[in-house]
C-alpha cells in the first residue's frame, strides 16, 4: 500500500453512534443547543449523507426500487458518499473554526458493513485512510438493545432496506459499535441510550461540555 | 492487505475501449453480430451501468445537477457500479456459457480515474482485485487522436459532466489506454479508429474471429 496516511483526529468535530432509533437525532438537537448556547458556531450533518450528490448516494443505499447493492457496492458507495461529505461540508466547516456535529460517520462503516454484514475490516480501514482522512475527537455511542430501538424507529413508517434487515443484523451493529468503543476508548463515550430521552440528552451534553473544556 | 486475489481472466468476456466518441457502441454491434451470426449465446453491457442500481449510479456520475464528485469519490462510484454490474449481470452471464461484451470495463478507470485525474494507480489496482476479480480475455483498444473522437461524440448534443472536461483530459485518457495495452498485451488489439468505421469493425471482428479460434 503506498501514500498511506495516518487519520488526523480533529478537535472540534463530534460523532453520534448508535443502532435504528436509538435516539442520535434526538441527541444532535441538544448538542447543538449546547454549543450554540456557549456561542458556538456549529454545523450539523449525518451520513450517509451530508452535500447534494452524498444525499443522492444515501437515496440509492436505502432505496428498495432497484436490486439490492453486494455487500461490496454497499461498501464503496458509503465511502464514496463519506469522501464527498469530508471534502465538501466537514472539512471546510472544521477549517473556519465551526463544530461539526455528524450523526454516524466512519464507525457506522465498521458497525454496519464490517460486523454485521461481515466485510473485511482491513479494507475498511485502507478506505478510512486513503478516502477519508480525518476522525472525530469525540464519539458518543448510544448503546441500547437492537429490539428496543428498532421499536422506537419502527414507530416511525415503512422501513427502509437497511431497516428492514433481520434482529439478529442489529445485534451484531450493536456488537460491532461496542467492539469499537472498546478499541478506541480515548474518543468514545457509552451512554446507556435505554434511559429515558431527557436523561441521554443530558449525559451527552456532559461529555460534549467535558470535551469543550478539556480544550481550553 | 489480507484477502487479496489474482484476477480470473474470463474466456468469453470480451471489452471494448476508447476515448469518447472512438466508435465503441459501433463496434458492439458489429462484435455481436458476428457472434450471433456463430450461434453464440451474447450478452451486451456497458459500463458504468449494466444493472439498474449501476445505471443509476451511472446517471450520479454523469449528471450535472449536484456538485462535482471529488476525484476519490468518483473513483469510488465507478468500483461500486462495477462491483455490481461483475456480480449482477457479467457474472451470471458467463457462468451459464454466454458471451459477455462490455462497452468499458477496469481499464477506463486506469484511464480516466488513473491517467487522466491522476489517481493512485495501486489503489485503483487493488480496488480490482478486491471488488471486481476478473478481467476480459480479449480487449480492443479503439484509438483515435481525442479531438477526432470530440468533434464525433459532441454531435450528440449536450455534453455530460466527462464530456465537458478539457481537451488535455482526453490526451491523457488516450495515453493511459496506449500505456495499459503496452502492459497487457497478451489480451490487447489495438485499432486506428480514425479509419472510416466499416474498416474498423471489420478488424474488431477479425481480432474476434481470431479469439474464437484460439478457444477451440
Ligand atoms: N431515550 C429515548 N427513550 C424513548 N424514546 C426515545 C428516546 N430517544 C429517542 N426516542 C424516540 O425514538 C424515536 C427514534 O429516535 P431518533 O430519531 O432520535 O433515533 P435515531 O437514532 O436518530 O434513529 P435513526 O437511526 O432511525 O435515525 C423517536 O420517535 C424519538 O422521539
Ligand atoms: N470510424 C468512424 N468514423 C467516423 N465516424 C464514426 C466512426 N465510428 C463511429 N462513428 C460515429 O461517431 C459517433 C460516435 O460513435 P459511437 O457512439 O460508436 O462512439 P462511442 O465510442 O460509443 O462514443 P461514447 O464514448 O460517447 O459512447 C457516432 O455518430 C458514430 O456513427
Ligand atoms: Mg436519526
Ligand atoms: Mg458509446
Amino acid at each position: 500500500m503506498t501514500r498511506e496516511q495516518t487519520l488526523q483526529t480533529q478537535p472540534r468535530f463530534v460523532t453520534l453512534e448508535g443502532g435504528e432509533g436509538a435516539g442520535k437525532s434526538t441527541v444532535l438537537a441538544a448538542l447543538r443547543e449546547a454549543l450554540q448556547g456557549a456561542g458556538a458556531d456549529v454545523v450539523c450533518t449525518r451520513e450517509p449523507g451530508g452535500t447534494p450528490l452524498a444525499e443522492q448516494i444515501r437515496g440509492l443505499l436505502l432505496d428498495t426500487h432497484h436490486e439490492a447493492p453486494s455487500a461490496d457496492t454497499e461498501l464503496l458507495l458509503m465511502f464514496a458518499a463519506r469522501a464527498q461529505h469530508v471534502r465538501e461540508t466537514i472539512a471546510p466547516a472544521l477549517e473556519r473554526g465551526a463544530w461539526v456535529l455528524s450523526d454516524r460517520f466512519t464507525d457506522a462503516s465498521y458497525a454496519y458493513q464490517g460486523a454485521a454484514r461481515g466485510g473485511d475490516v482491513a479494507f475498511i480501514a485502507e478506505l478510512e485512510r486513503r478516502v477519508v482522512g480525518i476522525a472525530p475527537a469525540l464519539t458518543l455511542l448510544l448503546d441500547v438493545p437492537a429490539a428496543v430501538g428498532l421499536q422506537r424507529a419502527r414507530g416511525r413508517g415503512a422501513a427502509d432496506r437497511i431497516e428492514s434487515e433481520q434482529d439478529e443484523f442489529f445485534e451484531r451493529v450493536r456488537g460491532g459499535y461496542l467492539a469499537r468503543a472498546t478499541a478506541h476508548a480515548a474518543r468514545f463515550r457509552v451512554i446507556d441510550a435505554a434511559q429515558p430521552a431527557h436523561a441521554v440528552a443530558a449525559q451527552a451534553v456532559a461529555h460534549l461540555r467535558a470535551h469543550m473544556d478539556a480544550l481550553r
